[in-house]
């Protein structure tokens, strides 16, 4: 016979999967022989039975319920449905991880007519027993019976109207007792039948309900957004019933053994006299802070506090807990660990470090690394009560508030005024960058996490919200509807773009903060990892940024962004118009000594530590004007027939433009294909990287600079560009015997670049997988075009777990990622492997990136913390893997 | 010691490797005992060991070469050198591989200033003497001294103007001995050397000249296009000189021994009396027809008649030979296996099948798949001596002449009216269909081999050349530029989708024919091949064509080419213009019935066979208008100010065009993507393919549909759409309870689903793997973007082998192909694998395919005859390679 239900006393904290959450620490707390009210468990197996078999009990459930019961009556010295000295009990549900969307608490189950004469003897309070009553009823026609609350709220109204007072408590005892008699009738018209009397068909009820709640609509799509098993099932935890409000020597409370907002070691928690639990949350009286219960009831206060902090010791966690006091004698009736801010989380942790209850690995593994990000960037204060008016993707973090503005020449005007400005726009070119630099953040309608607005801002630090298609943009009158709502220009937003939300109005911000507990914690962290953690990063101030936080190198130096400085552009543009080859060479010598100046801000910054070069990587048309907006120039300058001259400039631009258009930009003229076709251009910044190396040396910097070769998916593409870059090694370094410790190496960022891996490996002396276009080609998606149409219908419709942008998609990208380091490693055992791109400072892809044997992840600067925390992580998982093994 | 030389009647036909083909031909004919002037082969091997030995013969070359000369001395009982009776050779290079760019032949080498007098006595004529003395110092000077031919050839026009002849015949024999003194003074005044007079020096200049071949510029390019290894080497042919020249007694010529345009087993060839073999090629006097040689010399003839069927019973294939006759004496100098047209390759296949000499294997063997293309299209003479004015993509075979016109709608106009129009465009859309059928075929500056141009014109089976950027082409005037031409509406051009090749006017053009003997050989390479070939097609008309030319089934019906027609296409609009469900239920409604048509065609015309029919896969926006020009039209509506009505509608057009654009759609909104998106569209495909279905049953048609969902990257996308037309069939089919043989499947044409057939198995029964899509993800490579751009200099530098989009990647998608084949049998052994794309047609794919295990490959109908040959010699390969195992 399986063993479907646990008393209290059988159980303990380890047997979360089988006894629920809720039910464990119950289980725990009777073994430590903490003052809980006795009760018993019906497992989560049960329920999984039940969801199998058509909704059947499994055979012997309901025998062992009604032993458990019996133990119940005996050790409580109640009888369930006496109508002498009756016994009340609460039904709850309780996974094994927590879940809203689950049935609800079942407060005083066993009341009947019969059975409140018991209670109404035993209280002395008839008040108390028919609003008990009353209450059991409400919830269980709501919870169980599926009647709608408000209706009962609507009869509660009307009494109180009746009686013409205000609130609940006031009702009279004839007014709840009619009231029940409603309830009643309400119950029989909406579901044809009686409200049920019997006190074990109220249970087995109950116990149907909470079972059924498992599989209910709002359940199941909790756990598919959560991605929690739909095969664990949930327990039924039944506890003899206590009463807080029997009077002023009873009373009902929360607690915390830690402060959960600041962390710290102090009492913390609130609490009601001649109060049920729900009283608190309702909020129609204002509960006490507990430090006053000390005053109150002092013999309880101690008796909690040194309840609580056995708890604790015991957890080794800090511990949200939930009490009644019924008539002076103090009651537990949950314990969990408690919520906690980032801040507060790292203070604990550290702190019980210092205290001896855990050790450093245990502190570093319960930080949330996500949760980090609280702490690195600002961001709205969670308190405020406000209602985003749309919402985009989440492109850059951090939040911003400032005065909508539609062009980049007036974000830069009234940023230099002083003004703080928001730029909006449809989307961003080269063009809006000294806008983008002079507002405090950046909104664009359209675009996805890799639109320019996006990586220019991720690339700065600043806010951005990309693709968001809830605003209607109006440029010519320069305005936005959102929401039924008209934002005009110089209006106030604020924007947060670690959420993607937009709001009206300014909003209260929180600024960052890293506290030393977080140094410290993150010290720890450093101590454990394996991987190294480095960061992408494209300007010595970003570098600087980097190390600041933590990076050991660069990872991912972009030099595009280098070509799109305002001041550059032009230089660019004429190199890309240029008709020859020579006009060509003398546009990149302009820009030679500019890339040289980038290149030693750079390394000078992460003096001894590596820095990744990649050669330029998009493509040419990037870097011109727009085309429709060109196509439109030129079309009206057609028209018009004004300035003749003007059309012939237009003309031309419009026909290098078209003529440099692709069908399928990411899969066009780019990376390396851009580095074979004009040879020039990958020279000029090889050289550049040279000279700028040589005269760091000189100055005594010590420089690593690597140079990474982007999209490669054939060894021959990689052979003449690395040859070249050889030569130009030859010319600079060799011949004047400068050493310098440089590395050539490749992107691995398309399928076939994994698939021979090994024959890239042969010239090539790093790989870092680029994981953005790896994903983009694996699953044949666009990211910009995804992302905002089908992606994120596919997570929340279930088709992929995650969003494959943020989470590495480890059967696809994650599969070719093994091959390529297995063939790489293979032929070339020496062979650095990293991975940049944002999956660097996802949690998840750090540790697949562990588990794949990378050397490195690289993210961006701000991410680098939550990497290295991750990274930790990540090596204690796969050392308490080995020894499950 | 290494044996360097073999003296002709050391060898035999097997031995091409070690003496080149033409080598081994001597010594085998020489073995056979046939009149073969005699000599000596340098090995290969020794080219080899010189080019690897910085330019040094190889130790005891020279011994041994001066060893076989001494033996070539006696038999001959000539001496070289001697100015009694001197020895002449000839030198000439025979790589293992035929191959332009090599050293061309010298002829005459032994003379000089002493032997000419030998020659003169022996031969009794001194101006022949001479004018072979001159001949000889012409091509040494040209091939091994590298001197330009032009400044002898102006020598020789100055000395017919002093003489004032016409042709070189008849330049006196004064006249030649001043040539030689030129000539001589020429060389030495060009390289600041004499000409060798040393007999022995000019043979030892003449071998380093033939080994210093292999590596020249020409040849290095030429191997490096027909993918022939560079370490091959050559081999060197000296031989004794025959003169053809010595009087009417003497004589030479070439011949075949069948009929190389037909295959008629006749005797072939042609010869002239009293001449030497460049006499023949120079067309200075024309050469009679072999037949006469039996009137001139009865004897002779009888004897080379006899010889070369000895000669082609030895071979067993037809000889391509040469012979001369030197005073009634036949010499045979050299033999090959003849090239041949397809027409002729088939039918000497198949006669000498008959004939007993080759069995049906070899018969298959011999054919080369690709050139049955030539039977298949109607194309350009390739005797017709004409340049293209442009190149393009070879978009879609055939060939067409016709009048130019610039919109589809005057092509239609013309058309109608009986005229041979081509459609010249930038690109075409949906909207040019109309023209593009009219039309004898379409030419585009733009787009790729998978642009719309291409895929309709190879869905038509009609000429298309695509991407043709060298035309210049002006809308406004009506006309094209290029090659420096201009090309005005209504002249005529020709293009040829064969080649990409465009010529001014009308050239002559060859019908395609297909013979009975087409049809015997095809038969037998059924018989031998594993592989099914299936044919993509889209109409009934091409499903029976493709029945017609073999195919066993349709393996890529695509749906989308039904949605373009005309009359079809403003439902479709209407369609994605849909606001709501409603209105977009209501025009699918509307294409229900012409879709349920469409199938009935197809499945009957296939009755029988299964017919794979894809739900739509392109993006919307490929059926709206053209986005640049709405676009336009909008900004001229506005500027003008006209029209507010059609301003309106411009504006709701363009509006929704900008929302379904894409930035890269290649990898966006399309495939099944779509299908999850509006799974209306496919509902609507699936009804229409069972009702069609239905109603063919009853009428006692058997059917065999397979629904195949397009762009599957994960089986999570695959079962929703799955469910859907299960639920459909059990609707349609199992209610009315009719039986269907039907199928559920998917194309895998993205990495990721290879990585996961396992999981994508377990619901598809079929895959049908897209090779151009896994081709482009693979690569990280648009098609359309990069066949115009680098693709073509990738392959012409050899960074890839092959263009990816003709030949299958086996290292790229072959890989795939490889992992998603095992994956998928493992979890579905049942599984039907194959592939459509026009790689199905392809004959290293093809055989790759065969390899790789699938069940069949699937091309355009026209391909399915050399499909079903490749598939045949694939099969035949791997038997001959389980033998060499």
């Amino acid at each position: 016979m399986k063993k479907y239900v646990h008393f209290f006393d059988e159980g303990n904290k380890e047997m979360k999967r089988l006894l629920g959450g809720k039910g464990a620490n119950l289980a725990e707390m009777t073994r430590m022989g903490l003052p809980v009210p006795k009760g018993f468990t019906i497992t989560a197996e049960a329920c999984i039975e039940y969801t199998k078999n058509q909704k059947k009990f499994p055979e012997d459930l309901e025998e062992q319920v009604q032993e458990n019961l019996n133990k119940l009556e005996e050790s409580s010295g109640k009888t369930f449905g006496d109508s002498e000295n009756p016994l009340l009990v609460s039904v709850r549900s309780g996974a094994a991880i927590s879940m809203p969307g689950m049935m609800d608490t079942i407060l005083n189950l066993g009341l009947n007519e019969d059975t409140i004469k018991g209670i109404i003897r035993k209280s002395g309070n008839e008040r108390f027993a028919y609003d008990s009553y009353r209450r059991f009823i409400q919830m269980f026609a709501n919870v169980v019976m599926d009647i709608k609350g408000d209706l009962f709220e609507h009869i509660l109204d009307q009494m109180k109207e009746k009686e013409n007072v205000a609130i609940d408590s006031e009702i009279s005892t004839v007014g709840l007792k009619e009231i029940v008699k409603q309830y009643k009738e309400l119950v029989f018209e909406k579901s044809g039948k009686h409200f049920p009397h019997d006190p074990q068909k109220q249970l087995r009820m109950s116990i149907e309900a909470v079972f059924n709640s498992w599989d209910n609509k709002r359940a199941v799509t909790y756990r598919k957004i959560h991605k929690i098993p739909n095969d664990l099932g949930t327990a039924v935890n039944v506890q003899e019933m206590v009463f807080g409000n029997m009077g002023n020597d009873s009373g009902t409370g929360v607690g915390f053994t830690r402060n959960p907002s600041t962390g710290e070691k102090e009492n913390f928690g609130e609490y009601l006299l001649n109060a049920q639990g729900e009283d608190i949350v309702a909020g129609i009286r204002t509960p006490k802070p507990l430090e006053e219960l000390k005053n109150d009831m002092p013999n309880v206060y101690e008796q909690l506090i040194s309840t609580v902090h056995i708890l604790e010791k015991n957890y080794k966690d800090v511990q949200d807990y939930e009490f009644t006091i019924e008539k002076n004698k103090l009651f537990i009736l949950q314990t969990r660990d408690g919520k906690r801010t980032a801040q507060a989380a790292l203070k604990i942790a550290t702190d019980m470090v210092k205290e001896g209850i855990i050790d450093k690995e245990t502190a570093v593994s319960r930080i949330d690394p996500l949760q980090l990000n609280q702490l690195l960037h600002r961001r709205i204060d969670s308190s405020a009560k406000i209602e985003p008016i749309a919402k985009g993707l989440p492109a850059s973090p951090g939040a911003a508030s400032g005065k909508v503005v539609f062009t980049a020449d007036e974000a830069e005007e009234r940023g230099k005024n002083g003004e703080s400005v928001i730029l909006v726009r449809p989307e961003t070119t080269p063009d809006d960058i000294h806008g983008m630099v002079a507002a405090k953040g950046t909104l664009t309608s359209k675009g996805g996490m890799t639109s320019h607005a996006a990586v220019v801002a991720r690339g700065m630090g600043m806010p951005c919200v990309a693709g968001c298609s809830g605003i209607n943009i109006n440029l010519g009158k320069e305005l936005f509807k959102a929401d039924g709502k008209t934002i005009k220009k110089g209006d106030y937003i604020t924007i947060d773009g670690g959420s993607g939300h937009v709001f009206e109005g300014e909003v209260p911000m929180i600024e960052p903060k890293m506290s030393k507990e977080f140094e410290l914690l993150l010290s720890w962290a450093d101590d454990i990892k394996r991987l190294g953690v480095y960061a992408n990063a494209d300007t010595p101030e970003d570098a600087q940024k980097a190390r600041d936080l933590g990076a050991e190198g660069i990872g991912l130096c972009r030099t595009e962004h280098m070509f799109m400085a305002a001041e550059r552009l032009p230089i660019v543009q004429a190199m890309i118009m240029a008709d020859d080859k020579v006009s060509r060479q003398n546009a990149l010598d302009k820009l030679l000594p500019l890339q040289k100046a980038d290149f030693m801000g750079i390394l000078k910054a992460m003096h001894g530590l590596p820095v990744i070069i990649r050669l330029l990587d998009p493509p040419l048309h990037e870097f011109l004007p727009n085309y429709e907006e060109t196509l439109i120039k030129v079309t009206t300058l057609r028209l018009t027939k004004e300035d003749n001259q003007e059309l012939k400039r237009q003309e031309d631009l419009l026909e290098r433009i078209t003529g440099l258009r692709e069908m399928n930009p990411m899969l066009g003229l780019r990376g390396c294909r851009l580095g074979l076709t004009y040879p020039e251009i990958y020279e000029m910044q090889a050289r550049a990287i040279f000279e700028a190396s040589k005269e760091l040396l000189k100055q005594g910097v010590e420089v690593k600079p690597e140079i990474m070769i982007p999209l490669v998916s054939h060894v021959n593409e990689l052979i003449p560009i690395y040859n070249s870059i050889k030569k130009i090694a030859r010319e600079l370094l060799t011949k004047e015997k400068i050493e310098l410790a440089y590395k050539i190496g490749t992107m691995i960022e398309l399928p076939r670049a994994t698939l021979t891996a090994d024959e890239i490996a042969t010239y090539a002396e790093f790989f870092s997988f680029g994981t953005n276009d790896l994903t983009q080609t694996a699953f044949g998606i666009s990211r910009d075009d995804a992302e905002g149409k089908f992606l994120m219908k596919y997570v929340e419709e279930g088709i992929l777990k995650d969003n494959p942008f943020e989470v590495i998609d480890v059967e696809g990208a994650g599969k070719l990622i093994k091959i390529g380091v297995e063939l790489g490693r293979k032929a070339n055992p020496d062979l650095e492997i990293g991975i940049c791109g944002e999956h660097g400072g996802e949690p998840n892809s750090v540790e697949f990136c562990h588990r794949a044997g990378l050397n490195y992840v690289s993210c961006s600067p701000f991410r680098v913390p939550i990497a290295r925390l991750a990274a930790a992580q990540a090596a204690m998982q796969e050392n308490s893997n080995e020894y499950n093994d």
